[in-house]
């Protein structure tokens, strides 16, 4: 039993400032609501009845205790509120703004202090809310044709930022992967980072945790948290306010200090905690370990039918400690005899303009007891390369058991040949730098 | 008159290795070369007539001189070949491969002499031709439905890699820019980057040229002409063979040596030459100067609705040397009348979820005095963001006179937004960071 457990799997659920109409937040959130499966209850002091279900004027008519209750109403209205749910609710998520990011500290003490005496959780204020599309259970105050949710699946995504998260949210979709859990928690009066690390630490549909954070409430919980979260499953940290102008933007963002980036990216370093450096090495990082499991070593093949593509990966390899090692003499004599002569059996092994689909499966078959990990690259191009790769290396992966990865080039069947890989569980990436960051991702020294 | 005039603007052009059938490369070049408006004439042992035109069975047969010749035979073919056009050709291309790059080193010397020796400029081996829109000359042995040209435009794509050059203008062309010219020009045998350079340098229609270099063949002459050129249009290297793994990459991919990455970086540093660190940054800045003119400055503001993705631009800023300096105080009076007391007028400038369109035109019209470039941040999951904004933000920017991209995170309307945006001269990209990357791309201090 976690304490956090009302907050993600709650049975009942309080809405105060339930709307009538999705041209208000309130409204859009209601009717996010509609499709959960446990009781809910809307506050608004003009309506009994809101969107088909019976609504209460009050937090007191409410007539049951929640697990969850909703806060969106003005900031300043949101202390009392708090105190009319006292012993009546587990935990509470304020998405409400006008607190410490615009200077209002002493209101967001209030909401603290309120917390601590009636001994809720609370998520916020200022913040997304969250979404567990397991217990269909959507709090956004975004409608899903604004806001288009993944489908189910192993990432947890958490985020101090309610954009990031809705970018994360929109990726994680894109790259046809799913999520178990995202949770937007904003100015961190209470619940903070390290207690989503450890809920999702026990959380078994959870197999990857991405993490965008501005600011550490507190350093050396963090560490232990962040630590004992990474032991048991990937943790992906990115890590903004960096510079100072990042940092007085964080601050007026969430109203928290970020603290000196270079102490932290030292700490999350000498802790082997995984922090990566931009937006996009988040989003193909979390598509590799959403895909595959990670596994140890570092030697990549990369198999390639474009020889500049080859040097851009192999050179990516090295910025990312990965090692490129050359073919041994036998193998390299057996695809020297199985291929033509123009083919260059190296590492990377290049197939050419006059590459056949079949030859990528040769080869893979010839190394994939040489090696631990195995980065594709197809520029779709060419004649030879039809839809068919995509089924032939779909079959070759699964016989593999090594992390595999895939840059398709675009042309007028990359469509296709995607998909199929990635059905197949084979991430696929839009050049080829950042298929070798997906790679990197899966593999461990 | 430069000496590679006839090699972009032929007015005659032979084709040696012409087919009858597209199933084969010299079928493809051919129906590709149908298009072109001046003489062609393929040569083919065994036909006297090749897709409705007139051929000729030896390069001996072909009746006049040409500007350009296009050989696509087997290498050890070649050297004879060239021989045979002795006197009749200004330029040729020799396609095929099997030279040094598998080891073939006497043959190219071969090839090398026979240019120095009847005084042709040669462009390759082992590369993919030439694209030159203006003039409908395209010489690619990949047909359009395999890789889709972009438009007439601004953008000279030189490429020693013929995958990239294939993957560069798939590229230019998804961002809704066009080329000028593109060549591929494999292993360098006779015409290298620099020859290209000085002909971009003089070429009218150009006014961005982007280089993917695999190897220097001549380190001087490389910096006075991409000094030379850079000096009169935006140069951008992307130069791979850094690490030890893809010098070998390279060295069997052109058969050239790519030397030290450590003193190349040195001295375009030195010499005020820009490289790019990847494939991403490369099509990212290529974006920002189709689109727009460089300016001078370093202080940028940042307007967006999504506070995380906000400081994450900031971020980014600092490690391009960009700065992101405060309001002025009289600006933040008169914003902070204008707006909500939750907006954020700081800078980034943080509109919030409660944003309506019209307040990135109201912060533009107060800061455009201010700042030196304007990084515009929409994350129209929220309600008060329409289409309307990419057409306001449109008329915005045709009065600044100053440099702006935008990112407009994914959602039901980031196409529609994207495409009046774009049309419009201002780029979008898919992160903050690769926005900030596209707009230092614009600035020069």
């Amino acid at each position: 039993m976690n304490p956090l457990d009302p907050l993600f799997e709650p049975r009942s659920i309080a809405l105060v400032g339930a709307a009538h109409t999705e041209k208000k937040l309130g409204g859009v959130v209601l009717k996010n609501l509609l499709s959960f499966g446990g009781e809910v209850y809307p506050v608004n002091p003009k309506y009994d009845e809101l969107m088909g279900i019976r609504a209460y004027r009050k937090v007191r008519d409410i007539p049951a205790p929640v697990d969850l209750a909703l806060i969106l109403r003005p900031a300043h209205e949101v202390p009392d509120i708090l105190r009319d749910f006292g012993g009546r609710a587990k935990c509470l998520i304020v998405m409400s703004s006008g607190f410490a990011e615009v200077g209002e500290t002493a209101l967001q003490e209030e909401v603290k202090r309120a917390g601590k005496e009636f001994g809720f959780r609370i998520v916020g204020p200022n913040c997304m809310g969250l979404y567990n599309p397991y217990r269909k259970l959507d709090t956004f105050f975004l409608p899903p044709e604004r806001l288009h949710r993944p489908k189910k699946g192993n990432v947890a995504v958490i985020s101090q930022s309610g954009a990031i998260l809705s970018c994360l949210l929109g990726a994680v979709k894109d790259s046809r992967s799913g999520v178990s859990k995202a949770i937007g928690y904003g100015n961190a009066v209470d619940v903070t980072e390290s207690d989503l690390y450890e809920y999702f630490s026990g959380d078994d549909s959870t197999e990857v945790v991405v993490s965008y954070l501005e600011s550490v409430i507190d350093g050396r919980r963090f560490i232990r948290s962040a630590k004992g979260l990474s032991e048991k499953k990937p943790l992906l940290v990115l890590k903004s306010g960096k510079g100072t102008s990042g940092q007085a933007a964080a601050f007026s963002h969430t109203g928290r200090l970020a603290g000196r980036y270079e102490v932290f990216h030292s700490i999350v370093k000498q802790w082997g905690i995984r922090e990566v450096a931009d937006f996009d090495e988040l989003l193909d990082a979390t598509k590799a370990l959403s895909y595959q499991r990670r596994s140890r070593g570092d030697r990549i093949c990369i198999i390639t039918n474009g020889g500049g593509s080859g040097v851009l990966a192999a050179d990516e390899c090295m910025r990312q400690g990965l090692e490129v090692p050359a073919i041994s003499g036998e193998k390299k004599e057996r695809l020297g005899h199985l291929f033509p002569d123009f083919f260059v059996v190296n590492n990377p092994v290049d197939l050419t303009a006059q590459v056949k689909d079949e030859d990528y499966v040769t080869t893979l078959g010839e190394l994939r007891d040489e090696y631990d990990g195995f980065l594709i690259i197809a520029l779709p191009n060419v004649f030879g390369i039809t839809e068919k790769l995509g089924s032939l290396l779909a079959a070759a992966k699964s016989g593999l058991g090594k992390p595999m990865v895939a840059h398709i080039a675009e042309s007028g069947i990359t469509k296709r040949i995607t998909s199929l890989l990635e059905r197949a569980g084979v991430p696929v990436y839009p050049s080829p730098e950042r298929a070798v960051r997906g790679l990197r991702a899966l593999l461990s020294k």
